[in-house]
């Protein structure tokens, strides 16, 4: 579809202006909710614009900052460029640029990491304080005024809803049969007039294709044409490929025992590399009419949607290599009836995800030797990225596992450690961790038994005698033996490594 | 109703035997669901034979010991008497009998402190493995041979739906009066096949007054007429009033705001005497029209129903002092119309407690000075109690509030530490923390900030110098700026307690 084609609305067709001229309508101070979810749908073109204008103001010497919220994590043109220009006084729910991250960990920059179900509920509720501008992606605008989301959905409902006034980006990069291929659930409300969410399969509709906006509320259309961020995939390695195959060995052991049905349950599936080579595997087992219910299509999921493995997946945004975008594109009409996203309060909804049942597959950054795990802070300071929606489906999953290589920065880090340096998932909420060395089933186990278990199956074999030697020697010293740690110790290996660049003990 | 008259089905009045003859039923290894749950309902004569009976064999050389599954705690008839006679090899989901703790803590009992909303469904799901022998403590038999269930719900649907063989204990001291106050929901499955569930009210009755239960599968039935536990409650003392004041103060707050109807939200309150002297204090307050739902109706939610401040409770159990309870036993049928008690796994469902939005009040050990909260270990090895229904609560509560006195050991601990020995609620999960000293309001708030207002409102003032200077060394020396924090010392006000017997440092 052309771009003139896209707005189809005359009085929204009639206010395209400049990016320049939409990003002077934000000013210092204001809250802003962008679209924008694990790099897809977010806008192009006004923060950039409004970037340059906040660093000319800044260097200048005024104070120019503004609240950005968002679906998940963006791109260098919105969180980058923004960081970079000191624009950010506050950012949520989630985000991964290198740029930001580092104006966080250094302290120039506050950061609330959220829930990613739970972030619009916090602004219906008026938890998080007042929303000024909406600054959304659109793949097109209908006749009566309805918006067409592009590649994500994520808090777009809410912004829209909650903003004083909307400025849209209308992409025409997106693809046009994205269209009817959400489903926006406009039947929410806060307590005490919730009802349940009639959602019973992952592939079910509960709600309508658009956007709904009032016109009047819009104060500027920009048009742009450029793709999402697109990051390529690393090709699975043997780590991952290892990892893959310990989950499908404990998938296939469950269905045998007849406590997962043959077709699974509805899976979920963190972003990354390994969660992505985890799908591919599955590609590969005899597992089929899977279905996903889960926050993000990655390659590996829309490649099993292509080949059949999977029937329907449901999500609130894509996130795909540059590749899988055109296979996307050319096919988006075919994907349509098998894949729904949804806003990020439905995607993750806990009330859902537990009716369905997850599978719920998740990275960490390390694990403990009882099983706490600890997704978003390097050595219990520095935020990595956050911990997403890992929570949403970690705690009402039917069962949740961890996955992670069992060491990083080249066997400089232990991925299981003593003690966690931060929590995000407790001890409660983890079923099964998984590295290249094993599967540790935690189900049913006390703390003690947890560690034995976890050191043999999922330790490297550099740090396992290291791991075993901390806890016969808390089994002796601890305070108690529910859940034995020599406190002046637990958090050694992470004391050491930023000492020394790593948790090996120096001979 | 006298005794004889609680068993109105013939074929399992015959099945009436001793105590002793019904415990030798059990055998060693065998793994027992028992009713039970704050020490309301659970099973008072069969658990005490066994108990013997295992004192005995183990005495001479045996090696007797049974798992047990209950709601939640029990009573010293029950976890205590076993723990005392070396009976239990494992214990879940929660207990808080002191002579258990001490086996726990020294590793001659095995543990697992599970959500409560959980527990049936890891059962149901066979993750937790085969369940032998329910040992259920009724009020009655009805001439259908259904189950009317006694102070307490807790797991008791699942146990008689999942063992092998049904023990009752027909306990004529509970008031005849409790027929009709249940309600048993028989809609849940397991997925794929699980529907919404269809309750909007606390007040909403969703299932049945009875539990169902095949006559054969009961091998035997005691006679008993002995008084739950009952512990009493201590009156309300200066610090429990503040902080019951600060909530009241904070709620009033909220209403003038906009941000919660006059007649709030329905209110969940942890067992305890902080919780219980919060809710003595909104009998002084100008709420009316209050609705609660929660695990357990105690001494000050009781107060609240007769004053008529409380429309309706929702709950599992009862957990009542001496005296309470003679007031309901006098007026159980007034109370019925407006007290549900419901399985653990509605009582405390995800889905529910998001829907309803949830007031959520639970007590804790500690909290950093980040927002992580510590609900169940002393020093990060001990368990005190367990997690309980906190966290299906507090993650989907509309607010989470963790209550706390700000010192405890006669001001030898600090309940604000500059990083929790444990973690039960995550920063992601934690709203608002009061202690008498005054309130600390979390939500949208970034880790730095949540420091300075936690430190402020809440420490006690002989810890707060302490925090500062923790924290301000943090902010220079920490790994990352985003969670400050000092490696070497985040534990070190815990191994000190553990080294000298209180937080302070020495002179």
């Amino acid at each position: 579809m052309p771009r003139s084609e896209r707005i189809r609305h005359p009085a929204l067709a009639r206010k395209v202006v400049p990016a320049d001229v939409a990003a002077a309508m934000i000013g210092p101070g204001a809250t802003v909710g962008m679209s924008g979810f694990t790099g897809a749908g977010y806008p192009k073109e006004v923060p950039l614009a409004l970037a340059q204008r906040i660093a000319a103001a800044n260097a200048s010497g005024a104070r120019f900052k503004i609240n950005v919220w968002t679906g998940a994590s963006t791109a260098p043109e919105l969180d980058g460029a923004l960081a970079a220009a000191d624009g950010i006084e506050l950012r949520l729910p989630y985000q991964s640029d290198p740029v930001s991250r580092e104006k966080i960990n250094s302290g120039h920059m506050e950061y609330i990491d959220v829930h990613l179900s739970h972030v619009a509920q916090l602004v219906w509720e008026g938890f998080l304080g007042h929303l000024d501008v909406a600054l959304i992606e659109v793949s097109g605008i209908t006749a009566d005024g309805q918006l067409i989301p592009s590649s994500s959905v994520g808090n777009n409902k809410t912004w829209v809803e909650q903003a004083d006034s909307v400025i849209l980006e209308v992409n025409s990069w997106q693809s046009a049969d994205l269209e009817g291929m959400h489903d926006i659930n406009y039947g929410t409300a806060l307590p005490p007039n919730r009802r349940p969410i009639p959602l019973v399969r992952p592939g079910d509709r509960i709600g309508e294709p658009y956007l709904r906006c009032s016109p009047e509320k819009v104060v500027a259309v920009v048009e742009t044409d450029a793709p999402d961020r697109n990051a390529g995939y690393s090709p699975p390695d043997e780590t991952s490929r290892r990892i893959a195959g310990h989950l499908i060995e404990f998938l296939e052991h469950e269905v045998a025992r007849g406590r997962l049905p043959a077709e699974l349950l509805p899976v979920q599936s963190g972003v990354g590399n390994v969660a992505n080579a985890a799908l591919a595997e599955l590609a590969q087992s005899r597992f089929e009419n899977l279905t996903a219910f889960t926050e993000v299509i990655q390659d590996g999921m829309l490649s099993l949607l292509k080949t059949g493995t999977l029937s329907v997946a449901s999500a609130t945004a894509f996130s795909l290599s540059p590749d899988a975008v055109a296979e996307f594109n050319d096919n988006a009409r075919d994907y349509r009836d098998r894949i729904v996203l949804r806003p990020q309060e439905i995607s993750n909804h806990p009330e859902l995800v537990r009716r369905l049942g997850v599978l719920a597959m998740n990275g960490v950054i390390e694990a403990d030797i009882y099983g706490n795990v600890n997704s978003t802070h390097l050595m219990g300071s520095r935020i990595q990225n956050g911990i997403g929606g890992s929570g949403d489906f970690a705690r009402n999953a039917y069962i949740s596992f961890f996955v992670t290589p069992s060491t990083a920065k080249g066997g400089a880090i232990s991925s299981i450690v003593p003690m966690v340096s931060h929590v995000d998932h407790t001890e409660h909420d983890v079923n099964v961790i998984v590295t290249e060395q094993g599967l540790a089933d935690l189900r049913g186990l006390a703390p003690r038994r947890r560690a034995r278990l976890l050191i043999d199956r999922c330790a490297h074999p550099d740090y396992r005698p290291l791991l075993e030697d901390y806890f016969d020697r808390a089994l002796k010293g601890a305070f108690g033996q529910h859940t034995p740690h020599l406190l002046e110790e637990a958090l050694s290996w992470h004391a050491r490594y930023v000492r020394t660049g790593s948790m090996v003990p120096q001979r």
